[in-house]
């Protein structure tokens, strides 16, 4: 319970209304002030000040009213985010390339690069590639316009007490500061979190995509290895220390092939990027870009299918382990589903049991391939949202000549 | 955020810290006012009302306080729940058999009845025979003291929306609502409430067992079946429709037994209670009480070790997905697990991620057979919590009187 007091305290108070404003905003991408009365409990003269003081922050602007007329007199403007206002930098660092992107309030994509990764893969060559990427992404940024954050996705273990990067073991990292490498290389003074592929995917379709009106979410990432996002009662999960969603390490078959992490028939061994490769003949070079080698196939053959009912078993397990509404496949297994979808859709309902069943459904991340750098920029508006003046305080503007200099 | 108004408003929020007052009183024994305060933001004086009206309403009690004594002059007293104040009924139905008791606040088990489960099973025997317990239970409970409500704890699916057992397999129950039943043929006006066993476990070993500081807490509980009860984040899970937890349909091996869900090689046919009398030689009739069957083994052959082994690796799935600080080994894993701690402790290790490792331990509850009762009570107590005026409105007394007429 925030309770209003003197001095500092209601100072707070102001900062955490306004940052709760501006999360709405964020959050619904445009909103009315009846909205933002209903929804926060504040009256409308309250509401008025803290939506004046975020324009007056430049993070907010006015927009004509979408909702329909009622009662008399003209409805107050609707609020939505500031075209050239604050915006973050969103790094996925995958196993077959990376991605980055300039994402402004709203989770809108302005202006984004790709690049494969370098074939080294170590810590510095990749951010050496990130950095020109985001050279790229800077140059048509508005001059002054703020920079509030940097979000890193790494497809591995990340601690959540400080961010490292315990094991990627596709990119072959094993303790790496990689937000601390990449602000060092970049030079600039900005808040960096670093979070891991499947968590951030998970966020991103909890809040904006295939899974907005459900509590309960997984997200499964194909890509190269097999992990999970989870979102349980409306909340991430991280658990004890930011590891949770190790599905690709669950045991499917004791007799099963042997994985990476030293256990024989892992799920991973079954439906990581090598099986799959070896169900379509898959040559080796191409098994980091699976996704679009599955693209390109007609139709799924046996051993394919195989991997399907595969791909249902682990799924069931999930599903009754944490009875989740919807299971979103993203990463390779975009790609994957729809070729096996008979098989996947058959194995989950005969394995999983009935209860559970009745509530979950399958789906396709709604927002394609950039979930997991939606999510990216996510985390790196936590600290604006929180409170929008420090935010900005600690904000850079003219980044693009601070990062082409 | 609970805001002051004016009339009913402020009357709820008088209601909301109430229950919060109380809320603190029954999970910590006994607190200090100086606690209180800290713990609700509120001034001395507020709480000082606050309790007083708790002690007026005859569910809290002054005591000597037991601090260490700051500052000059003599230290307000402590606060303690109130001898012979609201109580709940809480029933375990096991499948093995029946335990009832008479729970105070603070989790105190007055009284306690056990019995063996009518051989039919069905609900209406059972509820007939857990009537007579309760009969028993509340005999010599004081005259005037308030019944606040009834919590029922059953080895099987129960649906969070409205409490029905949607399936206790090894009970043969189907869409069961024993809530109803059982409220009927007591013909007690009392508030009653329907929860899984393992779930129930986990709430009373994180609020008041073997995981009360860890935010993460997997209960395993063995009970002919295997089932889990689930905390993340210091919320229990209970998933979209109250299902979560079904660990025991975990597969772990394809070529495995046949399950009673209808799969093979679920976990509960390696580690259910069948696999374990068949690893120990205890006869049919005696697998419902396997615990105390287990407890008779001086050590572990060769078979009961493969079980052990097939324990850790259900476990360290579940460790790899949910990173847990800890893992409760609840109903007959508490008498297997002394036996096969060395296998399940290896296979945990090794099986398991190195980072999730690092972060979980094994545990056996700190409730010893009570965890699922002291939990049943804990959700019985939820109504009074939220409104101790509204609750104790709507409890009951001489209890003992209508139960026996
Ligand atoms: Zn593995
Ligand atoms: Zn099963």
């Amino acid at each position: 319970m925030v309770r209003a007091g003197a001095g500092t305290n209601q100072e707070a108070v102001r900062r955490h209304n306004l940052g709760t404003v501006l999360a709405h905003v964020h959050r619904a991408g445009r909103i009315s002030r009846a909205e933002l009365t209903s929804a926060m409990g504040l009256n409308r003269s309250t509401i008025g000040g803290l939506v004046a003081e975020l324009e007056v922050l430049g993070l907010t602007e006015q927009a004509a009213p979408t909702g329909a007329r009622t009662g008399a007199g003209r409805p107050s403007p609707d609020v939505v985010p500031a075209t050239d206002g604050a915006y973050v930098l969103a790094v996925d660092i995958g196993v077959a390339g990376l991605a980055v992107a300039r994402v402004g309030l709203a989770g809108r994509v302005l202006s984004r690069a790709t690049a494969s990764i370098p074939t080294s893969r170590t810590p510095e060559s990749t951010c050496e590639a990130v950095v020109e990427l985001l050279r790229l992404v800077v140059r048509e940024s508005p001059s002054g316009s703020p920079l509030v954050g940097l979000g890193i996705s790494v497809p591995g273990l990340v601690r959540s007490a400080d961010h490292l990067v315990r094991l990627a073991p596709n990119l072959g990292w094993v303790d790496v500061p990689i937000g601390t490498i990449l602000a060092g290389r970049l030079g600039l003074d900005v808040d960096v979190t670093v979070g891991n592929d499947a968590d951030l995917g998970a966020l991103a379709e909890h809040l904006r995509g295939a899974g907005t009106d459900d509590a309960d979410l997984i997200y499964l990432s194909g890509e190269v290895g097999v992990g999970a996002g989870l979102v349980v009662d409306g909340r991430p999960v991280g658990g004890g220390g930011g590891y949770a969603g190790e599905i690709g390490h669950l045991q499917m078959d004791p007799a099963g092939r042997l994985c990476h992490c030293g256990n024989r028939g892992c799920w991973e061994t079954q439906v990581g990027a090598p099986a799959i490769a070896e169900a379509i003949g898959c040559p080796d070079d191409r098994v980091a870009a699976l996704g679009e080698v599955l693209d390109t196939q007609q139709d799924a053959g046996d051993a394919l299918r195989a991997v399907g009912r595969d791909l249902g078993a682990g799924i069931a397990s999930a599903v009754n382990l944490l009875n989740p509404q919807v299971v979103v496949l993203g990463g390779y297994f975009r790609s994957l589903y729809p070729l096996v979808r008979a098989e996947v859709d058959e194995t989950v309902r005969s394995r999983a049991l009935v209860a559970p069943n009745e509530h979950v459904r399958l789906a396709l991340p709604s927002l394609g391939a950039d979930s997991v750098l939606v999510g990216a920029a996510e985390v790196a508006f936590a600290g604006l949202l929180a409170d929008p003046v420090a935010g900005l305080a600690r904000s850079l503007r003219d980044v693009e000549a601070a990062l082409v200099a």
